[in-house]
């Protein structure tokens, strides 16, 4: 790890220094962790709690939050400088060398790219091609006729199955089964007959995804996850489901079939969306909504049935109210009723 | 594939023709993609809007809807159809023929039945029996006692644990867990005890069980999937539960321990059960419903707590209006007290 | 299996016999289905209608509910007792004898404790540390600088990533990933960076964790599961999330990132969790409940926004008469309005 004076730390952040320039930093943690030659950082202003109590040697915070008698190293966006911190205190290395290991089990058919590692028991099916740079830890499967591209990292235990073409710098973390049957049935005369799932998945350059997460194939056609998307762990996405590029969808969240999803989505954890709907560029998912509609571009929804996240809050509030709110209506109206001989008391 | 005229395949789909008769057609596709040699199908009045500017060679629709200028076959169920048409068109071959990898790993005292595939890096273990015809994908874990029934397809990395009884043609997607311990504590002096697991699941003939879903054993007894009935990815079935048969159960729903399920019930996504529970024959659970009570056959539930649809469906209309609707009950109480001099405008 | 006398087993129990104390038992069984033999139990008040048709041997049931004409074990606790009888009748033995399988594939550098079991296809990674007893079941991944504690089992196809800290008699379930990467990206000109997650996961002792669960490493410093405590299937706990000890978490439940809650907590299944939140000792999460806010100690919550289920209960029941009762205020009023000239109707 390089070890930095606050100063010439806050240049590569981009930011500004106060307190001791000279200050030397070596490392970054939590800040109710960070120890004396550590920065920490606040990007959450849960956290400005364990300022003054904190040893950190330094402090990364936004530009206005009042602070003195600490380093601080003042930035646009604490967050990003955390992420600069972490790529500059614990630089990144492979995670295997290349090479392929006797105990993998690769057709002779398969097409290798340049300096690719493959681990322990890895099974890779006919004409399935790997792109130079990838990495395949142990006990990953891939069927046949599947693509790699350049510099993915496919993570132990990954099941990537027949046809999937998977783009360039892709992750995938463990667990993770691509290009399973989708789940599709017509029944005939009470009995469910399974339609043939004959499409693929494509996942596009740069996508990450989560542990355990399942992408089923698509009937006819791709399901398809756009360039930059990351997916969460224990994601569902169906048959014939597009995911638009540079999307985040949390842990846990499902779509249902041939759903499409716009581009820069955000999608909250637990919620579901029904199938066959278009879903905007931009649009906000809260979590834990059900989304059983279509919804335009910049979309920010709530709730079952998923609805603008505002009207849910004044739903939530009214909900709130009810079981004060509906006695004292009922007592109300008595009294009126009370004071007025003709009308009855109904209520 | 094979190529047919439109009259022939008309046919074949049990439908009639209208336009050219013959129209070869040499494959299927979505309405948005079919060429000229292609036929489509409209099976959801969403997807008429992509009608006039198809380049399907023909389109496949129920006996209703109009439409003029295309080449169409006519048939009662244009689902269906398109089932019919994916057998056709995409002929489906065993996924890996007979034989047994050498990296796999059999206990010398599995029964094997004829023509079984075992491939690389399976694991067998001891007194299991393994039906004609099994097909076993790479890397799959089958424990002891278990039992595999005829022509079933297990795909790669599959768990199934000890004591498993699985019927004929079952097919098993990659990651699923089948026979993992129940989730049973006992509290002892604020210390959970583990109550030992130790019944099965069972899961009979034509099953199918989607990606990373789990069905834990029963802890005593068996945990049961009936006949026919199909599991979606990550769903989870908890110790004790029967699914009873020809079933659907959407992604990511969950049984918890003990509840029992009738035969034809149709469960949504997300959708989730307490423990102990009857549902009926021909239940409908809507995604994401919450079910914390018995219901009987047929029952048509949403919600949490679920309730019959119909009356969430009401109850959500009322909801929707609350923020519009309570200001004015305010309004209209306070402008009668107005003009009853009696009553106090309490709201 | 043992077979004891009706007074025998009670004393076991520490439970009181009525009824023929030389009744010989030779086991437990469902109340629907045990027979002369063995012994059934009451624990949830739902079976006891099987009662009477029941052809058990003995029943063991609580002090209080009155029941004659058969052969009972009367003990303060039926479900502790019913985890008595299955240690009793069903003693566990270790699942593999010690031994490391040729075919598994450990780094040079792995240090081994005693009485070791590792089955086919394991790959252990370097300066991984394996106490005595563990139990390694086939085709588990162990990446590198992991721990693992005395007595751990470890099911099939279970997959643990670098640095991963796991104590002692902890049981993880097939399926589970531990220490795949958080979550965790900035967004920057409208892409996401991903953030290196250089932290770990610490599993404390005595831990269950099920199937196909996952649990992320922290970003920096760890996520911890706390001693004794269960996580039910395909529960997914984000990175930096702490649960306390000798909590319980049923199946789908999601915690976010940096999330905190107490010991002896009860999570239900497929209740979600927002981020950064602290959840009290104690506390009682309601299935399907969403939580955004912290919850102090002893809190009871469900719904979403999850509130005191006291409060959501209420609510609820307000909500179900919500179809009913606006069409009567709105009439009463109407009515008030007709019998008042000065006023007009507006609703």
């Amino acid at each position: 790890m390089p070890v930095l004076s606050l100063k010439a730390l806050a240049e590569r952040l981009g930011g500004s220094p106060e307190g001791d320039p000279e200050k030397l930093i070596e490392g970054i943690a939590p800040i109710e962790k960070a120890g004396e030659g550590e920065t920490s950082f606040i990007a959450n202003s849960k956290y400005l709690k364990y300022v003054q109590a904190s040893r950190a040697g330094a402090i990364i915070i936004d530009k206005k939050t009042l602070l003195e008698g600490k380093n601080l190293i003042r930035v646009a966006d604490p967050y990003f400088a955390f992420f600069q911190c972490l790529q500059l205190f614990y630089p990144q290395t492979p995670l295997y060398e290349p090479g392929i290991h006797p105990s993998a089990s690769l057709d002779p058919s398969v097409k290798l790219g340049k300096s690719v590692a493959i681990r322990q028991s890895v099974v890779i099916e006919k004409n399935t091609r790997i792109g130079d740079g990838v990495i395949i830890a142990p006990q990953v499967f891939i069927g046949a006729d599947c693509e790699i591209g350049e510099g993915t990292l496919i993570h132990a235990r990954v099941c990537i199955r027949e046809r999937t073409m998977i783009g360039k710098r892709v992750i995938i973390q463990s667990g993770a089964v691509i290009g399973g049957d989708g789940f599709g049935y017509v029944q005939k005369e009470g009995v469910w007959c399974k339609i043939p799932q004959v499409g693929n998945v494509v996942i596009e350059d740069d996508v990450e995804i989560g542990a355990n997460t399942t992408i089923d194939r698509a009937v006819l056609g791709s399901t398809i996850i756009g360039r930059g998307t990351k997916l969460d762990n224990l994601v569902m996405v169906a048959h014939n489901v597009t995911i638009g590029e540079h999307s985040a969808v949390a842990a846990q969240a499902g779509f249902s079939g041939s759903t499409k999803v716009g581009h820069h989505a955000l999608v909250g954890g637990q919620a579901g969306f029904a199938g066959h709907l278009q879903i905007g560029n931009h649009a906000v998912i809260i979590a834990q909504s059900g989304v059983t509609k279509d919804l335009p571009d910049d979309s920010i929804v709530s709730g079952f049935f998923a609805r603008p996240h505002r009207d849910e809050l004044r739903i939530a509030a009214y909900l709130k109210e009810l079981p004060e709110l509906i006695p004292r209506i009922r007592k109300e109206i008595k009294t009126l009723n009370r004071t007025n001989p003709i009308s009855h008391p109904s209520l």
